[in-house]
């Protein structure tokens, strides 16, 4: 750098919506990860000791035996249509009767919501999202300039009358675009919209022409309790509400991250324009994790494995659940949830988890505190506890011992 | 879909900027390709015979043995660092000094693009572009609302001096944020821009703080004349200039476009906040594909391999060259490329691209009409005819024999 230039760093009008973008929390978390002995409450990643190595390693060996170029040439922006229709039959075992052109395999449903908002929200538009949400949501309308307007959740998700009311309330010129949700074992809260709120949810979105994003990486993930229908499926009952709701569905926590493979289901109109939005995003979703994708779905492991994963979540949340019940009762209370890999938790007297965390790092336990998950204001007491990347019971148990001690050293 | 309600397709106001986007005549072209005998000159796509296909699986297999976790699991939004460092050394290669930070790795080097625009282009912005130019940048540029400004090209690519007085006589409220272009080997022209209008753009990046975005896939490919550096590498030498540049690369055209795989080199600034970006785009670019890659790099074979698609590549442009010497000599003039893919040619005339294609396709041959490359004032007796994907010489002989025919049927 020279002295007599000026650098673009320095002058350079960037477009930069927010001041500190969530998410960074978590991210300051993540030098602590490899810290020896470290036990984390913190990922949201699955579970690596879970995925179905040697099948998708056969997956990713038969496809490209198989046709090579397909693995290795551009494919359809759509997605290559043989896993189009393994995802359509996928989508046929949770209730929702789609074709495969109403489907476009994303590179991860993360890229859904960002084909979604390119092509509906302009800068200073409304979208409404639950909360607390998903940081990488919040983060993507933020820099997309959307002014978001937080929906309250309880112990079931969105409160729909809450939520009914919030809208008759609204200015009529601000007419939300999208409502974000993740309705089932949602993230950070675990909690699952019941049927009757998905019902309202739908009508909702028509009533008040927003489209509905039902984002659901976790549904498979059920340990107890009865299988609720996506909103997806059950507005195909609802006169006029089918093409109000946008569905994202994921490998992400079934099979693996890795391959980045993702999906929307949406209107014709609607995934019209996102697929002219993927063109210009990357093309088309990497053909080679594609084919993996397609072969592996194709040898029907899934069926098989994804009890795997539930089982060992479920003994998980089990074992952190029963710790603590044993470790902390007067100071952490906690949502019961029915799948999924979060349990969202809250220090009682209003302790900050923020505050405690740093003691919690000093005895070598992390967990996200709340306020990654919040638009406005947070509950600077509540937590994220993970119990999906935990290795086994007993460290489970170890890390609440720990949390424990971090509460003990106030 | 109910007749009392009111479908999303119907009502929703979408934004959508753009009543035709750029790329569909390319689309349209896409369901002859199928049409047996048919010859292409129309595809973008690499040669699929030119794949190393037994060197890219070793490499895939390699990955996958000596770390599954690291292909399935979540990887840093940055890419993971041992395959920026092989990109790093890829760039040494090719002039341009930089260390790992300074890149990203990205979904196809397609992303970059449309990283580069969530941050910079706010929807009324004005951008510069050369014209003709590469369809899915105006199209995402059009995506975000731009305003895009045509900048005039040679057979040298970019006017410099014609750009200067434009800027100059530019209302100075309309900032241009950003200048794309492909200065190697380019598409759709074939142009490559000299050393003294490298350096001359670098400088007017800097005084008109324009963001100056050198998109280089074809680089590598050079089968005449000497290389040229990138803009980027000159950059270093131009006081102030460097953080003016943003450098995309990729592995499309000289290992696979099935991987995906991309990256982008540019200041700290920049970069640090297209990383926020990518996080909200695909959280990271799939670490099957880039573990891949890396291995794929770390064997050493592109060193190789690259030779065997440019001797290829020059085949097929002197069949292409001779054959429209031969057989159309009164009727096309082109511009001589030194490398790339793509000859840029029109119609003597002033016969229109498009009504000839008509009977070319008759014929069973097709070329891209030139209008899909312009932002405004198209030459519509422009073409561009594609030798890469062309599987051999005699196929070239065949296909530009029938241009004649069609060019005859008039």
């Amino acid at each position: 750098m020279t002295t007599n230039a000026t650098a673009a760093s320095d002058l350079y009008d960037f477009t930069e919506p927010f001041k500190a973008p969530q998410g960074s929390a978590i991210r300051e978390l993540f030098k602590y990860l490899a810290r020896p002995g470290m036990i984390s409450f913190a990922g949201g990643y699955p579970s690596k000791d879970l995925f179905d190595r040697a099948g998708i390693r056969r997956a990713m060996e038969e496809a490209y035996r198989a046709d090579p170029i397909a693995c290795l040439q551009y494919g359809d922006t759509a997605g290559a249509p043989a896993l189009r229709r393994a995802i359509v039959r996928l989508m046929n075992d949770r209730s929702v009767a789609r074709e495969i052109d109403d489907l476009i395999v994303t590179t991860g449903s993360q890229q859904g919501l960002d084909l979604l908002i390119k092509i509906l929200v302009a800068p200073g538009d409304a979208v409404l999202i639950e909360e607390p949400a998903y940081p990488a949501a919040i983060q993507a309308l933020r820099l997309a300039g959307a002014k978001l307007i937080p929906v309250r959740t309880d112990t079931q998700g969105i409160d729909v009358d809450a939520l009914t009311e919030q809208l008759e309330a609204l200015d009529p010129a601000v007419r939300p675009k999208l409502l974000y949700t993740v309705p089932t074992f949602a993230n950070p809260t675990g909690t699952t919209l019941p049927v009757e709120r998905r019902e309202a949810l739908a009508r909702l979105a028509m009533r008040f022409r927003f489209v509905l994003i039902e984002d659901d990486p976790y549904g498979e993930l059920r340990f107890t309790g009865d299988p609720v229908k996506p909103i997806i499926a059950l507005a195909d009952a609802i006169p006029g509400a089918r093409d109000w709701v946008v569905y994202f569905g994921s490998l992400s926590k079934i099979v693996a991250p890795g391959l980045r493979i993702g999906w929307s289901i949406a209107s014709p109109a609607i995934t019209r324009r996102m697929l002219v939005a993927k063109q210009t995003s990357d093309l088309c979703t990497s053909p080679l994790a594609q084919e993996t994708a397609r072969f592996y779905l194709e040898s029907g492991r899934l069926a098989e494995h994804v009890p795997v994963i539930v089982q060992a979540y479920k003994k998980r949340y089990e074992a952190l659940s029963s710790a603590l019940r044993q470790f902390v009762p007067d100071d952490i209370e906690y949502v019961v949830p029915q799948g999924g890999m979060f349990v969202w938790a809250r220090l009682k007297g209003d302790r900050l988890a923020a505050d405690v965390l740093k003691r919690a790092i000093e005895q070598n336990v992390i967990y996200v505190p709340g306020p990654a998950f919040y638009v406005h204001n947070a509950d600077e007491s509540s937590m994220r506890l993970s119990f999906a990347a935990a290795p086994g019971e007993a460290e489970v148990f170890e890390g609440v011992r720990r949390l424990k001690l971090a509460l003990a050293s106030r």
